[in-house]
């Protein structure tokens, strides 16, 4: 493969002409070649025109088609081989088996998808058979399907350079419901953005699907976002990013004339609570534990325990030591990029020199530029609750302890918290009656609640929900990862008294595909 | 019952001290005691307060004591008796059978969702089982459901004074999915709204739930409605009324610190597609029966049949010759009130007096007050295509044909449409071809396509879809009527690893309610 440093609009590379970028290996502060064309608003209108070409055609293949080009795509990535590796690891400075591990992860995302749309569940089919003999009417016959919603917009995220990026989750699921997808890539790691985007291309020409289904522009500032998001073809946007950026989008996609589903996945602190059983039981473990996830890649994790919230005991004294020692012994890793790295400096310095807040522990100087050097603040819970910047997520490997005196300030810092994607809970059996009174609240907080674990790790499956209460995402209702994340892309249609021959096929008497569907409100 | 001209504040009646309104008969223009004391932003305070501290209670109740309330709330309405019948057919000028029949059709609706949430299909239960042997990393434990979203704020609409009102299918799928609700009484119906809201505060007493769970607040303008929905309390909104009102509150709710689920039905022609084999075999029929579906109940149906559209043909003017006859003889009935007498009077002059616009056919003058003449309208298709007053919904008994020269123009004229509650196409074997090009497109359009039928008469069951693409609705992904109503008020959960005897009970492997789950994603 070659990189072109320009935009990929359906089968083309188009250079763009709104100025260029490069990208900069975070490790080093090197600039890499090739120079990023950028493109503006009418490459994005080139684009949705030909998604829009693209859609009534790709919604309308079999499961199997759509679940064979999910397949392509996958293989297509892992044939780009080390030359998607290497490329990713200079623009990002995440080390090679994790970026191998994020590949595997993209690539089995994909094939799930696939799996998932071959069953049909995500179809959710029901039929309501005709009742001529009812009274005091006849029933009309009624069958209703999910179809794709239409062309969608993504924006990838930098932490993740290929499982949230350009066949990432959230292209991964549109394609998979039947929407084409146009993916405006993250100017941090354009090159691995193009190389998964032509993987993307050869598979669309593999399968002879209209290649208005995948296009990959890169723009400067905030043009061809608000362009991608505002243009009446574009049903639905897949976001995955900061919250200021992820606000401001949000807000074109309520403007519209016709407002669309805007699924942004924005902060979280991912409270996890040391309940005191656990703490007794095993304090030094957990401060261990603790500190594996809050370093893993350098803290830059959506699900990055940001904070820890405990009541005062010497367990808990115990837990710091353990957590501190840890931490003094975890060297700094590069961070993402320049940004990242001083948006770091700046929010823990913030915190740091809150007069309320102590700072416990830090990882050793930093060697290298970029680097991320971990610490663990504290503060008390009254100070918590009467300071909104104490709030605020440090994306990166720092994390807040908030003392409790007793339970019931416990209680009452987690109802202070805003929405969250993950909140961990660390007991054992003498907690179980305080975590029964914490369950109802920490269900009304968070996406996804753990016992005993630590929230960094986001399974792809079919039970996993990453989202959360605002402002851990814009949308409650949904999912960003796991198959259910597919359903953000489907709308219901009813069909009554449509003659069999015009029915699609998963709504006919014969169940030509075995679906699973609901008849009369009985799973069949 | 006595109607007491109060809000309804959980188990309180409490007057507002924001001024009064009177009912008023529009078929006699007669005034109706009693006055009904509006509220202000302090009673929805204070409805707000009771809802929120009903929620954790309500929505962790099982289902069977949810579906036990529902049931109730039938019963209660159903002892409401004739009085119920005797204040609807007086504040709407609706004919007793038409309001026994939606009374019916309430009474089910409620039934259906009791029945629906005892067998657990809306839960969607999902598990994924431990892994502790997979490499490279084993699985944790993942299970999920989904839960009720919170207090939800309900706008009935003035159409059906019980069944999109009080305890219509907004209400009854919110208090389904364990969401306390606060109703926005409707202005035209305050005696019918109190005595269906007095019938649920029984019900609420006889399951000894917290009070919360339901209030009713009447107010005068926008403030009670702008302040409901802004409340931070409150988790979604269902509105079913006109494009402004709902518009104007969907901004709100938009605009909040943080958003929230807006489902508004807001408006819709509902295309009938008179395909030319239909039309020559039965223009005759067909021109009866688009009468019979355009004046039922005064056409005041969100899915009255507002346009047709057609390929010129003598059967089309044949069909034009029988509606007319029909339209001739069908007596004006009186409308729900004087301001939608008044709205539909103006629209339809508006395009009466349109150049391009023939008036077809009126039916008689109306005798008594606030009455509706029917009228059906004629235009060019390129007339249609020029003018976006012509796309505008006439509230009424009112339609207009489109007259089309071909094929392709009708299907031009399509693709240039709104987005839809409903498409109906007449159609026989000799139009099947036709349809089948039409379908993707109708698909994209609406959310019921009909085949033979008329898009007035919406079934309640589980394939029901009463929905749509903007403006039809702000939210496409969803239906307000039908069981699967009731996703709207749900969000999804994810437990990790929590031990059994933490889980809730429909995510223990014993599985006690033995609803389905998809486990490993297959339905079990």
């Amino acid at each position: 493969m070659t990189l072109s440093g320009k935009l990929l609009l359906g089968a083309q590379q188009v250079a763009g002409n709104k100025g260029v970028l490069h990208a900069v290996n975070p490790a080093t502060g090197q600039t890499l070649e090739p120079a990023y064309t950028l493109g503006g608003a009418d490459d994005v209108a080139r684009a949705c025109e030909l998604a829009e070409q693209a859609f009534d055609v790709y919604r309308q293949q079999p499961a199997a088609v759509r679940a064979n080009f999910l397949n392509i795509i996958a293989c297509q990535i892992e044939a780009l081989g080390d030359e998607l590796i290497t490329r990713a690891m200079a623009e990002t400075g995440l080390p090679k088996a994790r970026l191998e591990g994020e590949r595997a992860r993209t690539c089995n995302q994909l094939r799930l998808f696939a799996a998932t749309i071959t069953s049909g569940e995500q179809n959710r089919v029901r039929i309501d058979p005709r009742q001529p003999e009812r009274t005091p009417l006849p029933r009309a016959d009624l069958r209703q399907r999910r179809i794709a919603l239409g062309p969608v917009a993504v924006f990838g995220a930098s932490n993740f350079p290929l499982a949230f990026s350009v066949a990432g989750g959230d292209t991964a699921s549109a394609l998979a419901a039947g929407c084409p997808v146009i993916v405006k890539g993250h100017s941090a790691h354009p090159g691995t953005s193009e190389l998964v985007g032509q993987a993307i291309q050869k598979a669309v020409a593999e399968c002879n699907l209209p290649e208005g289904v995948f296009s990959l522009i890169f723009g400067a500032g905030a043009e061809v976002g608000a362009a991608l998001v505002a243009h009446p073809v574009i049903q639905a946007v897949g976001f995955t990013g900061s919250r200021a950026g992820g606000i401001a989008l949000m807000r074109i996609a309520q403007a519209r004339a016709q407002p669309i589903p805007f699924y942004g996945e924005l902060s979280a602190l991912n409270p996890v609570l040391l309940l005191p059983g656990a703490l007794a039981e095993k304090a030094d473990d957990l401060g261990r534990q603790f500190v594996a996830s809050l370093t893993m890649g350098a803290g830059q994790f959506c699900t990055n325990p940001g904070l820890l919230l405990a009541i005062e005991s010497p367990a808990l004294d115990q837990f710091v030591q353990s957590a501190s020692q840890s931490l003094q012994a975890a060297n700094a890793q590069t961070m993402l990029s320049p940004g990242i790295h001083n948006a770091y400096e700046r929010s823990t310095a913030c915190i740091a020199n809150n007069s309320k807040v102590q700072t416990l522990a830090q990882g050793p100087e930093a060697a290298s530029p970029n680097s991320c050097r971990a610490v663990l603040f504290a503060t008390s819970a009254s100070a918590f609750l009467a300071d909104p910047n104490l709030h605020e997520e440090m994306f990166g490997a720092a994390s807040l302890l908030v003392r409790c005196r007793d339970e019931q300030e416990l209680i009452k810092v987690v109802s202070h918290l805003d929405g969250q994607l993950t909140a961990s809970l660390q007991l054992n059996a003498a907690d179980f009656t305080f975590a029964q009174q914490l369950l109802p609240l920490l269900e009304r907080k968070a996406g996804r609640i753990l016992a005993n674990g630590w929230p960094t790790g986001v399974e792809v499956c079919n039970a996993m929900v990453h989202g959360g209460p605002w402002p851990a995402t814009t949308d409650v209702r949904t999912t960003s990862v796991g198959t259910a994340a597919l359903e953000r892309f489907l709308r219901p249609v009813c069909y009554q008294d449509l003659p069999s021959e015009l029915l699609p096929a998963e709504l006919r008497d014969e169940n030509p595909l075995q679906w699973k569907r609901l008849v009369e409100g009985k799973a069949e």
